[in-house]
């Protein structure tokens, strides 16, 4: 059900030349990047069914397989045993099959105790990757930080259960992941309307808009964030939707807002988190690449990938 | 179910400005422009869903809803009465749905005894669309002129039954429009796979390769195909994939194949239809701006539809 | 004079989908938006005649009209009755002209007590827009706070008297807005020359350069702003040329000067205003939307909008 | 008046290299190149005042001022003594102020005998083109052929006098080019309305539409523009505005018109033309850089130049 | 010495999917494809060393090693056994060295009896390439049909030996293809210089300008082509710079010079070539993705590469 | 062998208008800027070539030599005495000519008392800038300020001596810049690898990551680096790849990596450490304008340069 070139958008390559794997073969991987070419739950401009091949491939470095990191000199590939499994094949509009395929194969993986670490794909795909993580770990039992301009919590998608603008409401819905582990980071803009914003606040969400992020300033409200997502979860899931980063810097996506954070706070805090907290899952999406000519915001997504197995390797290591 | 601005990507204004109807103030329009802003049923590059909106706006004359030919001086907007009632609401990744809410549409519009004309969009819509008039004037009771690179007779989409791959067998398969009253024009490359072309043999379909193009002219194969969609009809569907024409002038869309028309051919042939034949319904498909830096391909596909409005004008004054 | 679709880049829909009005139909709106599409007063790259098209419809939401506030739950755009009369009429090439059309119903939108927020364009139509407010609201009664990378105090247009560095001289000039009641915010770079400097400095504006506001931090300058400009006038016209942000997240303008605000601080910053001042017009100019293909600039300023009105809401409410 | 880098947006270098000269020191040179970088009489995209810069620019040879034709081995910068005086100083939004300008250059070049080739700019400059060489060898005695998809005879500019629809009305309605030595070639699409095109047929002009072309054959066309210009006229001006090419092969520029001629073409009929006919002047209009990211269209039009200038030289040499 | 993945910007997948091979397990292929990521032979617009991973991956159709062609339902991949070794390892800047590698490589292949196919790189790998086809045939002994804009036959390289101008040049002064074995195709524009064409004359080069084409048909000139390299060779090297193509079709090119064949043309001759010839190699040259915002260049090499397999195909099965 | 238009991808203006010079007419200048199109040592991206064209002319501004700070009314072209002569004459893909020439040219510069200004190309070319200083101040005399994402101390080129990433090691290896003079700014990322800081740190190099100026602040980092460089050195060489900046606000280079300095940033402290420093030499490098649509990255090198300038003139005068 995954693999590489299976679709003719789907990734051919491993991230950075990680070795190649299949569902089968994942052994004592300690993390599994996996990737989810689907873009057909956008309310806007398309284009991240690419996501998964362009952040593979962004890279000026050979893809050996090997990224030590400069300020470290920590390897987290090796450390972690990072390994990939392609990209599930889900089939343009046929969103629930979709999410059924995505949801089916995370879970395989998280069973065999290893990290899946999703890149996609819209941010529909959180719902089956929180989720398939959850099936594991027991409903409930996981916290979600979630990196966003968007809450997206909406009720519902044009009328329908799932899109991009739905994955959070239907895991508090389902139970997998309740309001209360849930943490918010880099919210701003026009949307959802106050009702939405009142149902969140009754779930207990913890939702950090920029306002308050500027008033007292990042790492305060990273503080808040692990302290609210360690306390009496088995795990952390990490969500990325790339444009929580201003537009300057990740251009290429679907639904850019204005006011984000930089490129270097997103990713000082990522590797912070992985450093901080037991992470079980991890998704980075909404990357177009067709939206950025210089290729930069694929780029980003790769090194927040990079700087989240940096932190999980300093935590592993510091054992 | 139709309208204007009703989702985020969906057309704001009218077809170069003519009025602005809904399906319920048609009135006795002789042309009904709608629009089908649906792209998740291509298989590689999406984007189409911004095609209706960029193809009724693009043009750098003012949208006050007259366009007289310079060749006839013939304003065919006025002669024929051309309205738009805007797009259909379509949900991204329900494409089941989709195609249903589209065949409703634009059944009612020709129930009407107006000749819709869809903008899509990619080709998925096909089905619906020539499935909706057929619905009107009976299952084998019109010819279909298809121009493509793409014959589109895929038995499946990645195991699926819909997708801009498959809309002209579902067409068959269906009875609504039988295989026998098919004329593709602009074949070429490597898709489909051989037993799908013997397929499309048996089912009588009529296929002009541009290799054949090339060799007798463009001309004579109109005259066949003229002849062939003529006979027995109760009227003709033309479906224009705009990317019949060689990337080059259409660079614009999600499976560009090279070597195909110029623009100026397919403008002459399709003005050239459209004064020949009776016409009961068109669409114009796979505009992907996002491709396309200096707009030119959605520019092509206003002026496919303004040469299809001059022929019909032409017949309707000649009547 | 105004209106939708007039000339082939004149805007053809409401700012976000607001009520669309005429100048005669203005009612009793709080504020009234329009477009300047005028770019034939810039020194360098064009385009600016699309930012009124632009800046309209630049987002990924529904033009709905409604666009409450995440923060807050403020929609301004009903607490403080906004409308959109469309784009002034100006025929590219005859600058005077244009000027004294933007003039004329800028004055009419004011004079019906309402605020006209006025969407450029290049910056040769804040002489007209400042002008025109100040017409109603008295010459030297009203105080302007200017963000923007240039002064805009040219003597001169190539020794013409119109153009878009030349429109704070010409407003000084006339008396309409005098140099004391100017406040400039985020000058940089190599223009205007020494002697420019000098005068501007006789007339006793205030300017904040790059340097001053890195030196002593943004809040405190936009302190000494707030304080300045409230001072003695019986309102505010805010006029921001989106070349004020860094070239990174305002890269579609047409003179980009590197070394910039961010653009999370010009939005607080504008939110700000509005709420502490009494705005009695604005406009946002210089959006050329070809020179930036993610499309990030235009809505950069749709956000400024917002974010303006936003404040006055604000402001209003607290009233 | 004229000059090398006067302006931000104006030519800093000689055509391909050729001899920088002055209007005063153009000596006995029997081309003189010029540059009028005006673009506010576009209707549409602007962009065109960067025309003269990339059009001398575009290359990549090196700017040896040496073009050997590679079919004939004639240089034809060396044959005709080619210079370039540089750019026009005109003021953007200053549109009767700039004409009067280049008017009086391209008078004034004339008037040394020597061929003066105007590199735009908007076609707006036309008027003062032409009008310039007539004003030399008398008004009503030199022909033009026009290339263009427009027919530019406009009878106001949104109410204005002059714009870059209307210059050849105001050539004809001046006296300077009576109608019926005019010869237009490449026309097509919606513009303009009937009455317009009843008006040309009134004053004589040969106006050869795609249509015709197509069903005649370029090669006959232009033996009737050839015997039509040639009859009784002092000499031949050429104005060509590259959108007469299909928007294919020259994207970069400002109304693009579908179903035009091909880049092959254009250069062969141009090449011909300077052989066949006493060319007294000429320009090459409406390259827009900004619309064409792989620069081809201003490649196209160095390449319409040094055609026309190889056709002058095969004349000169058989003298 | 060759590879996937070995470089930043090397390839990492084979063309379109055939089988992964290294240089020692070819086995009995009939066709080994390789890349030269090679651009630093490029005298203007560098970018041409992604080409060999942009044309393997260009199409929208899976990477499945299988491409029967819609007219004949033959696939050339199988009935020649077609494979690919991945791109020779080329370091940036050193252009003779780089030379050396690709001439070992080339000829290791061709001496296995297999066909060379070369995707470049710029021009200058046509030394190496034919080069080493001529190692293993017998300096002499092959023809060359070269396809191009330009003549590349430089005498030197701004000085130096090699360059992308200079390849032909090098080919026939070291024996390896003779003068009069060379055939030509397409040349136009204004380099070299006379003094090099009419070297090209004495070595009996057979060079058709575009000029000649147009008068005399395209199929004529190749039934010349034909006859003159089919005459006493061993066997036929093709070499396809895309520049050949007009620029509207392939604008994703270092040195694009307007006024060439139609995407069409090249398609339908290159197949005709593989039919008709011995082919004993070649090489598609000078795609630089970078230039081409919707891809369409590096998909018409692509394309180009299977119209010779398949004509390749149809004269192995013609037997 | 410097020259303007030499190439035809070298500068064929000065920068920003200062006066053409050749080498032999630098007279007592006291800043000479001089270009080196250089950029076969890329190992990714290439393009820089077009960098000291794209530089000299990136501006808004009439290129005027006259660039007056707006902060402090200092010319520095006219204080410090800034002259061009133009790009030195280096032959792509002849890498180790290439920095042989442009050497000699520095040394010749550096020689006369005048500080060498090199607008590259690609880092390469810093061992022969750097180099070309020491080579006249003294090997082992002069400091060197490294702004970059990357160290650039590899110890080879995929095997070779030069490229883009080794110039520091060369610099140090050969003496001329020891290790204990090299201060570097804002590393960043996953390169070199650790046996590589290690030599670094065996140099005494002082290495500032990106880390330590977010933990510090840029203003303390900045004060140890001037520190560090003013003892006992001669002079400093300033060495900025544009790539130090975030990618945000420097998309067009080759090698860009996230979490970088913003440009007010960088602007700042080069002024600073111009006017804090004894500055013999400097080179901006790596700007790949094709990469960059909106142009905002030359724009902002030529940017740093006046704000170098600015430095050494505040210096000068304050001498």
């Amino acid at each position: 059900m995954t693999g590489f070139g299976t679709l003719s958008f789907s990734a051919r390559n491993t991230f950075v030349g990680v070795p190649m794997r299949t569902l089968e073969t994942i052994g004592d991987a300690g993390v599994v990047i996996l990737g989810a070419p689907f873009d057909w739950g956008t309310t806007y401009r398309p284009g991240a069914r690419f996501g998964p091949a362009a952040v593979r491939d962004a890279d000026y470095l050979e893809p050996d397989g090997r990224r030590p990191h400069l300020d470290t000199g920590i390897d987290p590939l090796e450390v972690l045993g990072v390994v990939d499994i392609g990209d599930v094949a889900v089939v343009p509009g046929y969103i629930e099959d979709g999410i059924d395929r995505i949801r089916r194969v995370v879970s395989a993986v998280a069973a065999t105790g290893a990290v899946p670490l999703v890149i996609g794909g819209d941010h529909t795909i959180t719902f089956p990757d929180a989720g398939g993580v959850a099936d594991v770990y027991g409903h409930g039992e996981i916290a979600l930080i979630h990196f966003d301009a968007h809450a997206d919590t909406g009720a519902s998608h044009y009328g329908m259960l799932h899109g991009h603008g739905t994955p959070m409401r239907r895991l508090i819905e389902s139970g997998a992941v309740p309001g209360d582990r849930f943490v918010q980071i880099g919210l701003r803009g026009y949307w959802p309307e106050p009702e939405t914003v009142a149902w969140m606040r009754q779930q207990g969400m913890r939702s950090f808009f920029m306002g308050e992020i500027v008033e007292r300033g990042l790492a305060a409200v990273v503080d808040d964030a692990v302290r609210h997502a360690a306390t009496g979860a088995r795990g952390v899931f990490i969500s990325v939707d790339i444009d929580v980063v201003d537009p300057a810097a990740a251009p290429g996506t679907g639904t850019p807002e204005p006011g984000g954070l930089t490129a270097r706070e997103l990713l000082d805090t990522i590797r912070r988190l992985g450093r901080d907290l037991q992470i079980v899952g991890a998704d980075v999406v909404e990357v177009a690449p067709v939206y950025d000519p210089a290729n930069i915001t694929a780029l980003l997504a790769n090194r927040v990938i990079l700087e989240l197995l940096n932190g999980m390797a300093q935590r592993s290591l510091a054992g």
